[in-house]
């Protein structure tokens, strides 16, 4: 079964560049981007601007070559794709929870964002904590990795 | 543009029809199912064991009709799509975050399951407190709301 996706709109950011792109929005909260629907979708984010944060769920167009194990910018050790956040993975769907700053008609302005210009965006959804802050969950194998800087010439 | 998404396996559930699937996993963490990858994709799942919960990410394959405006499963006003979780939604991508309770090689057995039996599965993702919970992040049109029982009759 193939099933058929099409962009609802775009994610513009300040990052160009891989490089320079966030690994996480949480370790880059000041980064302010624009989340632009397609007017057709307009009408689909009444109410969107009573939360404070959402997801944006997003194609990364982007992205290199799928490696089923691979490392990734957090730590130098070889994970699955599924126990990771890396970006070139199956169906290349990506996933970010940011702050609404402001919405003015199609245009969503958001803070914390970690995609590069020009992603095109597939879904968002309303952030809500009494449905998605899990109490006393794992962090799996990134419990005692401290953040670090991305390494470098690495996709 | 159009993009090609492939399902990556299968969520197998307890919910045959739409009227008793839980609206929400944090509403029924005692439901039970499995998550089965296809077998190219088990490789993907090295380390998933090491973090207590995961995101999956799915196609409402039996949604009806898309309404970019429509009253949801949690209350009678009429909301827009985005800014809601219901199922009938423009590219029909749906996000839930379950607890992983064993992984048997492709297949994992997880708890607090929402999604019908036989949902395409799109992509899997570790769960990390660290990147995904907001503290103080606001409930919307949702903050004041309790829990109901999903009215009948209603997709």
């Amino acid at each position: 079964m193939d099933i058929q996706i099409t962009p609802i709109g775009m994610i513009k950011t300040p990052f160009l560049h891989k490089e320079n792109c966030p690994i996480q929005g949480v370790y880059s909260p000041e980064s302010i981007g624009t989340v632009e629907l397609y007017k057709e979708h307009e009408e689909g984010l009444k109410d969107i601007e009573l939360f404070s944060h959402i997801y944006l769920i997003y194609y990364f167009d982007q992205a290199g070559e799928i490696k089923y194990v691979r490392s990734t910018f957090l730590d130098d050790e070889e994970h699955g794709i599924y126990a990771s956040r890396h970006p070139c993975r199956p169906n290349g769907i990506g996933l970010s929870i940011v702050k609404l700053l402001e919405r003015k008609e199609n245009i969503l302005t958001v803070s914390g964002i970690d995609t590069l210009d020009q992603t095109p965006l597939l879904d968002i959804k309303p952030y809500i904590p009494r449905h998605d802050y899990i109490d006393g969950a794992s962090e799996g194998w990134i419990t005692n990795l401290e953040f670090r800087e991305k390494p470098t010439a690495r996709e």
